[in-house]
Order: structure tokens, then sequence, then C-alpha cells
């Protein structure tokens, strides 16, 4: 049952964005009852931030490349492959409410550190100093591809992945993050 | 009354957000009649793009510390200052609407091009190497605090901004960018 609501918030997000939300639009796509969303979920904050939860747990897939450059292009292609309506509905839902807000600092909390697992990698066999804070290497290859997708409103492609991987890890090499 | 009816729109996206941006009020709060609004923004998108047109008109500032670090550190910490109700609700905006994104991606193009003058006088001064893009460095410097302010939902501090504008030099320098 809380996979069929996590996925009819998903896809009334996507259709609606955050705030054509409704619990009731939510239970009927879910082919549940409104009083049981309501019981479990108390609000459309309390739907997205289950959803945040739930996919946070889903494993990421965690590139293993064999090289620290590879894993953090890899790491850039997924952002870049991962945009969609949900993905940006949930991001402009930070802009309205606060427990959005909240959900989505943990979700990319728990992101950073089970994608920080290349750059702890990279590190033992050398690629990075030693001192490199992982989850900082993560921030800096993900950050320009957010960046131009949601603040400039510039296109991404995979050059873009790529160049915001290599200065991300030429900032670490440099003993800078 | 142009000045007066851009500085209303400012101030009622600062109170009610894009959403509840309308003519009327505008019009109101400005003292101006809201068939002058509507003849001349004809919508709250022509209101948001005018908006950030005459802002991007309004030199930002642009730093002059002398050297390229100091400059883009001083562009870093301009971001974390810049933050406000008014520029989050015109962010917020372009998850909304077609021509907001439109005004946003005009708007930070002229942002980076004034920005980028820092990195010329750098590269002149030998402290980039040639060849090195000015306004991809001057996105790399500014892309992690807006990761964090609207995407992570993570602080933004002094030593955050530094450190942004320090990996972004330290990739130039490697002649990544």
């Amino acid at each position: 049952m809380r996979a069929a609501v996590l996925e009819a918030t998903y896809a009334e997000l996507a259709e609606r964005g955050y705030l054509g939300l409704t619990v009731e639009n939510v239970a009927q796509r879910a082919g549940v009852h409104k009083t049981t969303v309501y019981r479990r979920w108390a609000t459309t904050d309390g739907l997205i931030a289950d959803a945040l939860a739930s996919t946070a747990a889903d494993a990421w897939p965690i590139p293993d490349t064999g090289t620290l450059e590879g894993d953090l292009i890899e790491l850039a292609r997924e952002v870049v492959r991962g945009r969609s309506p949900v993905f940006e509905a949930v991001i402009a839902a930070g802009f309205q409410s606060t427990p959005a807000r909240d959900a989505l600092r943990e979700f990319y909390a728990r992101r950073h550190e089970e994608a920080a697992t290349v750059v702890v990698r990279g590190i033992e066999r050398g690629e990075a100093p030693e001192g490199t804070s992982p989850v900082e290497l993560v921030r800096l290859t993900c950050a320009p591809l957010y960046y131009r997708m949601f603040v400039t409103r510039e296109p991404v492609d995979d050059e873009v992945a790529v160049r915001s991987a290599r200065a991300a890890l030429a900032a670490a090499r440099a003993g800078v993050l």
C-alpha cells in the first residue's frame, strides 16, 4: 500500500506540481481511501517527505569504473539523466514548504554519503589527496549541473557533465577540498 | 512609473511568491491604474521579465581586489549576501513558467558576462591559464552556493563561499575550464 501511495504521489507531482498536489488525488490514483492516507501521512508534505525517503532507500547506482575520475563522471551523468518532471517538482516544493526543504536536506545528505564511497575508494588508490572531503567532492561534481538546470536555466549535456566532474577532481587534487 | 511598478513587483514577489503575484496587486502597490500595467506588461510573467532585466542593468558590483582569487571570493560572497525572499521567488518562478525561465537565462547570461571581467583581468596578469573560459570560471564559483541554497538546502557561510571560489580557481589553474 505504501509503495502504491508513494508512486501515486510522484505521478501527481509530475502532472500537477507541488501546488496541485492533494491527498484526495493521491488516494484516488493509488486506489486507497483518503482517510487511510490522511491517517498515515497527514498532509501532502508528509507524502513528499516519505516519497523522498523511499527514493533514497532505493540504491542509487554507485559507479565503479576503476578510476575516481571515471566514477565522478558517471555520478555527473546520473544527475543529467535523472532529470524528470518529478525531480523538478520535488526541488520546486523546497521553495514552498519547510517540511519539503527538510526532506530535501535529508535526501541529499544520504545521496552524498552514498556517492562519497567512490571518493573514499579513490583516496585509498591514491587518486586524490588524503584529507579530501569525500562529500565535498561529490557536491562539487553535481553543483554545476543543478545550477544550470534550475537556476540559470542553461542546457546540460554530456560535455558539461564530464567537465564538471573533472573540475571537481582538479580542485581536490589541488588540496582545496 | 516603470521603476515604481518593478519595485512593487519585487515587493509582491517577496511577500506572496510567484503564485500569489497579480497585476492588480502590483498596480495598487505602485499607485498606478491596473489597465496601465496590463497595457505595458500584459502579464505577471512580463512584469518578472522586466524586473529581472532592470536588475541586470543596475551594475552588480564587480570586485577589483587586485588578485583573481580575491575577486572570485568577493563574487562568491555577493551570492551569499544577495540571498533574499525576492531572489528566491524569482528562482522559484523558473519552475512555474517558461517566460520566467527565459528571463532567468538572460539575466544570468548578463551577470556571468559582467562578472567574467575579473577573470579576463586575472588571465592578463597571468593568474589563470590563457584559454580559460571566463564565464565557466564564474559559473563554477557560484554553482556550489546555489546548489546548497536551493537544492540540498544546506547552510552557506563565508567559509563555503571562500572554498567555492578557491575550488573553481584550482580547476582553472589545472587547465580544466
